[in-house]
């Protein structure tokens, strides 16, 4: 009825310690559109374009008592809404370098490198994807990425993915059923 | 000439009762994307895509007598007008669930369940999609969805799903090439 | 080294005759998306999005001297500034029944329907479809539509059908050469 | 691991000299759709949409030393902020011809033809594509773009095409590797 491939159990082992899933904004919570629109005062405001089916994983995630957060290197009140509105935890704009922001997340939530997944799709992502528990690349993340994840998803960035890489946590954990059956009661 | 696939006879006489036709908005009358736009004050604006051909097919189902509506957990003065232009008669907005909704549309239209259709995507849906007498869900429905619809379009969300439900009713009925020669007139 | 097919002898003959070239927007000029902006005060603004390549297009078509226009039933500024931008000479917009539109621009040009070219992609255009001497259906027109029009593009509407369907025409004219070599000099 | 196809000796000879990069940017940077948002006051504002895999392409061949630029028709605040991000040294907008800005760079950056790389889509790149010494098409250009060209890259408009120039340039100076472990440090 469901079409999630099998997981293999050694991702299966990763994917279940995960308590915090961080994530890149633009090429993965986007579809890595960089949307600008003209003011007649010759500034430019951005336009954030998400997904709503990541939005209802990012929902069960959040149910199933999982920390979300993500780390980018722009700025904008698009995606400070729309974090919200997903009520994820930690918010980190403005990090040309990712790393600082990872362990800060880390030290506040007294959780070690195993105990954390994170979802990319660009080279600066390529640093925390080599210290998270479970690195998982978007679909159309650049070949460097996907080489060092433990796992790409078939769904694209801004269609799906994080929606699937929560999946494969809750599965993983042995918990999808119940947070389903939970979400469309 | 016309493409549309032949419809199973259980299926017909399901569609051919409808009244009602109900759906969700976000994967259903848009194609899913969340779209915010960043103002200078720190706020964001929302940003909602519609599709003509299912703007068509809604004002077919109007001619043709249906009453229709839209039942969703968000709210945006965007949706507002569309809904307005395409003059759907129910609109309830952040309905996180949206069983009530979908009550008191009955006890207003005295309609019975096996008079509404309901079209949609994703888990918050899956209530209505039981009780609805014909329940439809997009092409690129989450696969928990598909799973307890009578039918799934072959067109996607935002793309001419809302349209494709749209014929099945109507031909159902046997009304819809007399509702195309009025259109076209 | 050009992909264009062979245009056979009827239609070539048809769209040789073309003096006037119009078509509707929403589905045509534009992929069909109804994209709106909601703004604070409970309104929304329209954004409709056109394609560089059907721009390039209409502007060979205007240094054939080709006269160019669209009818449309909305309205919007930003058809209007696109309208403009492409020089058209023909802009009616709020025009639910496109006849009377139609049937003005004749007049004003002094021109017969076999003179006249439009392109559409659903019900409404059905009626203009029928009278204009050469028919042009989107690649992604609804089936009632290919099967009144004399030409189907293979591109899709907002990705490059106006542009093919000035391409059929002036090729037809016999000037398609020319006129590249001119744009490119 | 990757996947970038080998590269000819000549055209790897040609890119091997490249020191400025310049570019168009409907349909090249983008994807070819031009936006626009109504305003109340009946004017509109234009939206660009750009891609987060081109800008980090256009990171790498900064951090490089490649000069980069672009020449465009048009005019918009959004283009302009989006090549201030993107460190872009030459921006040339409102040039419906291209050869004056194309030769004016050349001046300013005492380069000659075989040194530049230009990356367009349509008739009004061609005769920039003529002269510089690589002249690239995005996957999506027209076929009369793509004949007069070195390299057309398997990337579309606004989905990597850019990042696809960038990655052939360094790769032919033989220096991507070093990039790609700078930017991922």
């Amino acid at each position: 009825m469901t079409r999630f491939p099998r997981i293999p159990a050694p991702l299966s082992k990763r994917a279940s310690r995960i308590r915090i899933l961080l994530m890149d904004v633009d090429g993965t919570m986007t579809d890595g559109s960089v949307t600008l629109l003209s003011q007649s005062d010759g500034t430019a405001l951005e336009i954030k374009t998400f997904d709503a089916h990541d939005g209802q994983g990012l929902t069960l995630a959040h149910s199933a008592g999982l920390r979300t957060g993500c780390i980018t290197g722009r700025e904008s009140p698009a995606l400070l809404r729309r974090a919200h509105e997903m009520k994820m935890e930690f918010i980190y704009m403005k990090q040309p370098l990712k790393m600082p922001a990872y362990e800060d997340i880390l030290r506040k939530a007294e959780a070690s490198d195993h105990e954390v997944a994170f979802i990319g799709d660009d080279l600066p992502d390529i640093p925390l994807l080599r210290r998270a528990g479970l690195a998982v690349a978007v679909g159309n993340a650049v070949p460097e990425v996907k080489a060092v994840a433990h796992y790409t998803t078939r769904a694209l960035a801004g269609h799906g993915a994080v929606r699937e890489a929560v999946e494969l946590i809750l599965r993983s954990k042995g918990i999808w059923e119940e947070m389903i059956d939970k979400a469309r009661a």
